[in-house]
């Protein structure tokens, strides 16, 4: 249950969608078909919940139209129920209660700018030149290099770690344990020992960039790491240095993108792909989970690779098979 | 070397087991066979290890009756030499020493409570309406987000970050670097752009669950994400939202379980398997790592996927062949 | 831009290399050969950037004697040129500014042993009897256990986490997000339930290693997890309870080893493969990305077994064959 309560017309109007009902019924939540009790508003987008829809308590179900009902007295009518739904979990979502302050405990040197609605929680280290425009809510323990500029109504949550000039956009959300700007795996050899590449490049973050928890965004080596305006990327996702993620590209968890790899557009990437160095990826490609990405996509389209669950009695007899092949 | 020292006959008075030799034999630390001196405790369970067993210079060894050789003085027999092995280890476990105490670097909301016999490490931030119960231990640099209630002594380790309104039983282990409670991938389409989808819901862990370094575990988008009963991750585990783990099941390192999908309970499952949203896995299932699991596995059994080692130059001719099938 | 600047001879004198053109030529910054200006010096080395290197304006360019063309006024010539530019790029980074201090907001245990020369940012905590050497920076938010000794030089970055009783050797680097010493997936089974095996091993890192961000390293259960020198990880690498990793090893990114592997000196390992656990990898092996490696390699080589990267509609003909040969 969230703190607040809206009426029926007050959705509509919210949502700028029609409805059916009492425009004067109150509801204080949202939640599944299932769940849902007469003080819950609800939502209903698969046939998978057919069943739930006609048993469902829920005091308001927001619908699509063709899928009207007569056991459902009050009525929300969308023509694209996801989004509608993102949008009402957004009215039903508790106010950020972060305050502008600054936690006595935080160490912030004194070059740094911070705005001055800003919300810095404890125990965080902000380094030298950095710069924090208003809005800006940093949680407890997160640390930011020198020289890193973070835009207006980003939230960062606790236990982030930011290296040095690192470039931030606005409306960014970054959850708790990723690291930005860490150096990339660069080497040469020596005979059998590696030399370090110095890192001297950075990190850029366009607007409305969502992070997933415990991922590692790479600095690049020379020039930038270049993430987007729109791009969400899910938890403990590995993006080397110098790549290139475009606008709107979503990233599945755990997924490893080696070094300078260029990703389109409007792309959709699976969980746990692994993507080699120096590829190229054009607009709108989709990548189910768990392929291996060999070499460059140039066409647009759905693309797969992993391989098929089976009883592992039969797993060994495909590999000894797969095997004796060689 | 522990700074413990126990008598044979107290170790197998501990462990309730029989044994034969000097009951005063002293030993104070565990060993491998291989490196145990005379005031050491080994153990031997697998016939791999017969050899070593020969050649001990163990001062006690733990291990099947059937097993028992003569070159060996003081012994201990069990019938399940892992399960004894792992207490005698507990036993021989330095004492934890986290008396009550609250750092003074520590901000903690004034309407957390916390019970007077835990220990808080500096730099922690405990928001408001946090409930802490006796015996729990929590180490340095974490954050423990408003509302959340964490069971009697439970233990968490330093750098871990827990959302608002999480519920953590109690003899729960928590490693470092783990997040609980960051929001799900959710995201509606609205043209080419994202829309998010506010997550309301929470993450709720049962009691004697262990977590691994660097897990994330993300709060439901309405409802919960729901960790059984004896649950043992792995480290870097991703758990996405609503995800629902039965007791006891098993997790290796880096495995990636997409949204709402539902493992049952006993189960085994590898490292670095994907698992993709909304199936269903029955309980007592084994799964081999490296395996992408890609529907709802409904009888129990043992399953795999994982592709094959190989030569690198009899891989490019398999790729090649199993391009010109297409 | 760096803050350096310096003449085409002091550079070809520190890189113990010969030049041609204006010794009192300066470049201030390393850029790739496109953004290369005339205050900049770049590199060439591989035939893939032949027209960059026609059109690039950088004021020097370094490249093999072979490469050498007439459009390059000034040049330095290796015959290493990737090495070379690692040491140009060393030659560049910004100096170290950490100085000498330590920031009052960290908890130092009394019985810890700080040299004078280290920097000490905020909100650390540092446990009893650890023991840090000369020239050792750890930013904020790091927590370091007790009993653990971290020899000269060595550089660790915010939020890392290191569990009691570790050994770090000189001159390494930790990135962000990093946890050294955690349990291993250590457990019995007692019926159905799990009995946990209490870890009374530690985690031993060698001299000049390098750990990316967001990688687990868990501790022995007895014994220790031994990391040897020279060996470089990328980023959300995993290495479970008494891994042995050779001298100079490189493994990428995301890649999981299970309890006890051993692995050789001089071996790359590509990012996302995952290695069964009490396996043997020999010297020298090459292994490419996303290999799943169930046995031990015992001869030098190089080694693969990704998946293949196909159009969706034929990897579901393809998974559709597989099942039906079963």
């Amino acid at each position: 249950m969230s703190n607040k309560e809206f009426k029926l017309s007050e959705i509509a109007k919210k949502l700028d969608l029609s409805f059916e009902g009492d425009p004067n019924y109150k509801v204080n939540s949202i939640k599944n078909l299932k769940e849902a009790g007469k003080f819950d508003i609800s939502f209903y987008y698969s046939k998978k919940f057919k069943k739930d829809l006609e048993e469902t308590n829920a005091g308001i179900v927001l619908l699509e139209k063709n899928d009207d009902t007569n056991s459902i007295k009050n009525k929300l009518f969308s023509e694209n129920v996801h989004l509608s739904y993102a949008r009402l979990s957004q009215i039903f979502e508790p106010s950020n209660d972060y305050l502008p302050f600054i936690d006595e405990s935080s160490v912030i040197h004194k070059s740094a700018k911070i705005s001055s609605n800003c919300h810095i929680g404890p125990n965080c280290h902000i380094e030298k030149d950095v710069l924090v425009e208003e809005g800006v809510v940093i949680k407890s323990n997160v640390t930011i290099g020198s020289g890193t500029k973070i835009k207006k109504n980003t939230f960062i949550n606790s236990n982030v770690s930011i290296y040095p000039n690192t470039f931030i956009g606005r409306d960014c959300i970054l959850h708790s344990g990723s690291v930005i700007g860490s150096d990339g795996l660069g080497f040469a050899k020596n005979g059998k020992k590696w030399e370090k590449i110095a890192h001297s490049g950075h990190v850029e973050i366009g607007n409305s960039v969502e992070i997933g928890a415990g991922c590692t965004i790479d600095k690049a080596s020379l020039g930038k790491t270049d993430i987007g305006d729109g791009v969400k990327l899910d938890n403990q996702i590995h993006l080397a240095h110098n790549c290139v993620i475009g606008e709107n590209t979503l990233i599945g968890a755990n997924t490893t993108v080696a070094g300078s790899v260029k990703i389109g557009k409007n792309c959709m990437i699976g969980g746990l792909c692994g993507i080699v160095d120096n590829i190229a990826i054009t607009d709108e490609v989709i990548i189910y989970p768990m392929t291996f990405v060999t070499n460059s996509v140039e066409k647009k389209g759905t693309y797969s690779g992993g391989s098929v669950l089976m009883e592992h009695k039969d797993w060994l007899k495909k590999i000894v098979s797969e095997r004796k092949k060689r």
